[in-house]
């Protein structure tokens, strides 16, 4: 059985997200997904919650092709231990989805096969674009899946993230 | 939508366990189930890592009757912020299943609706009593699911235990 | 009885804060003060150690009205967390004074009563402005109580800025 | 001027520590109470919250002769920093009062004055005893100044402890 | 070129320890000592400092028959991540050599060459009995190296100890 | 006897670094060489380790005229605790050589001599400049010993800062 691992803030969890899960579905027979910078909430760079975002993910991948894993990461704050981090926290695993650099070198370092997704590299982007259009007020439901749209509703994520933006 | 938290270290995730979480299945919509001092192992109280227990856990409850959620939950060493850990970390929850006395107390402080499951107390004496087993080299094997006797073998349990354990 | 919450840095007291915790103390009947990054100190933007910071508050408010208690605050590092760590480490109050973006956001979400004293931006700013002036050599003297200029003057906190501002 | 420091875990505080403050506040001119162990609570040898601990050295100590500062500390987890951590926590002291073995090591390395309050060493253990009483049932009330049985009823401290204690 | 590691707590470095030393330094070109527990000091069953038990090694170790390293190493709390914190801190090694059975899990786990001094097992216990002799006032200097006893004469070692066990 | 303290980040080790050590070996018995931020690695500030540093210092000062001690240093994160840090870590020194105006004012502080080698100021901003040429391909090797220039192939510390460097 082979098992990918795949990581990301998902501040919030969006379409380009959905797409790499979508894809490492038809390849590997499960998938481990870490929530990065677990403990970091309430932040203009990371406004939602480990609990929030889990639930975006679950409900966002209810009907996907292949088991998965979901399991908070909190960040140990030194690169050097990172990989044997993520290993005593999640189930064991063949390979590693990532565009990340720094995700890349750790895990290849440490001898990791490491696999880049078509469109990570774009997408690491669109997670910051997400969150200036919420403070700009501007349109930003269509980026993410419909899920992910009730969730932040529901915790009032763009008052949050407006109201902590404040006069800085 | 009703969910229920249940916690423990599940060191190793076992009958007792198990017959918790098929009460909350019938009662509550959804279950949170939170790995407690995840980030600790190989020691003679907690020999399995997080993701080792993670697999445990979801190995074990393939055919639970409701949907649940598995959360490693580092330990934050201060009881007064548990609470507000726990909750940043999950889904949202209204109702906490422990006969812990600690969990008890800390969640009925944050005015938390705490409920005891039957057989608890006996319970969170079995996982002592199952890894001195282990040490023993008795049979262990009954007191746990039989997904759990696999995830064991698989990497070498029994004998990370007996290791350690070692002149000591 | 009424107990109302202010939480700065301090870095350093100065008379806006002396203004808000005027207009506080004849609000409530006991204040909370906290002086929040309380492990901080020896650097551009938070000079002075917590136990100076206590020096400077405790000797200019000798005549407010009201009782009031100084608690340093070491960061939690986790805004989720952040509310109940300021909890534990005070005597229990019922509003929160703050016109911090941040700080009102947690203690909303946390179901506290928050209220804006009139001039705190303002303020917020001024801790800036101040540790610039004497970065500058100029006056600065005029912004802070009589007794925050002898506190500072017998720690030489403004050759301990400018050496530390060193060639930088 | 001259200042004293005085520390303690405060686990409640007691009419030993009382007793030892108004020595003190004979022979200097200001205190600086140190709250020990800051971060912990909830647990059967610190079941009291910092904030909790404030509240009964300030309600005991309005009479006392002489003005004092109530500071919490954080534990560092490293005995050759802890003077260092002190010091930049408090205001600073000539004199330290303690009987405690490691405070008087401590201090006297880093070239301190200490002096050794007359009843300390036994009140060190009135802590504990105290404690037990509570979970006994048995009275306790005696031991402390008024305003402390206040404190601890109003947070039903004692309920606290015997449920902590649960079936361990 | 062959490098070995050897880790201790040198609580304090004594004659077990430099007779594996000396037996790793036929085998292999360089040594590299890791001094665990690097941060603790000050107590009954760590009593010295990590800058204290560097002198102890690199005096006692001036005539050894080749290179070595040594290295503090504070804790890091997880046993998971504590090869990747070793092999982080220190040049790179091929082979381990320690009979303590913890160290020999993990790095087996890791899958590095780990070898038994032939003495170690008694050693461990050494260090303990050279603190128990300290205390007692009983005769200790035969069981250390000479070097040894100086570093601890000039830093007042036995009077901190005793002290630390002060009425306890 | 005395010694000397010198502290860097060497990222990497450079000819800056190495004068000011040779100047030192001439004015003190020995030196004592201070690893600081050990704990990180893998970043564009910081991209080699504690042992690769350790590895670069050590080889190339094998004719060094004086001996010397090189100690890793994990960040306290606090300034006021940092001189205890390294005086708990490191053998007794008598004098500080170094330019770097916070360390220069810890130390002050703290009541130790520090003095300022003749080149330091420069070279702090060599290390800046050396990985930029990194990353931007330029020759960088003639601005290091050459034992540095070793150590750096050996590790793929280019291929590392490039690789990491990524897309940011």
């Amino acid at each position: 059985m082979s098992r990918g691992f795949y990581v990301g803030r998902f501040q919030p969890y969006h379409n380009g997200h959905q797409s790499v899960l979508e894809q490492m579905a038809c390849r590997v027979d499960e998938i481990v997904i870490g929530i990065g910078s677990a403990q970091i909430s309430h932040t203009l760079a990371n406004p939602f919650t480990a609990g929030e975002r889990v639930l975006m993910l679950i409900r966002s991948l209810s009907s996907l092709k292949c088991p998965f894993y979901v399991i908070p990461l909190e960040d140990v704050q030194r690169n050097a231990l990172w990989v044997a981090h993520v290993r005593a926290m999640t189930p064991p695993f063949d390979t590693v989805y990532s565009a990340n650099p720094l995700v890349v070198q750790l895990f290849t370092e440490a001898g990791v096969d490491v696999r880049s997704p078509n469109m990570h590299e774009r997408l690491t982007h669109s997670g910051t674009a997400i969150r200036q259009r919420m403070l700009d007020g501007k349109a930003w439901e269509h980026l993410v899946p419909p899920a992910v749209v009730d969730v932040i509703q529901e915790i009032h994520g763009v008052e949050r993230l407006q109201q902590i933006a404040g006069s800085d």
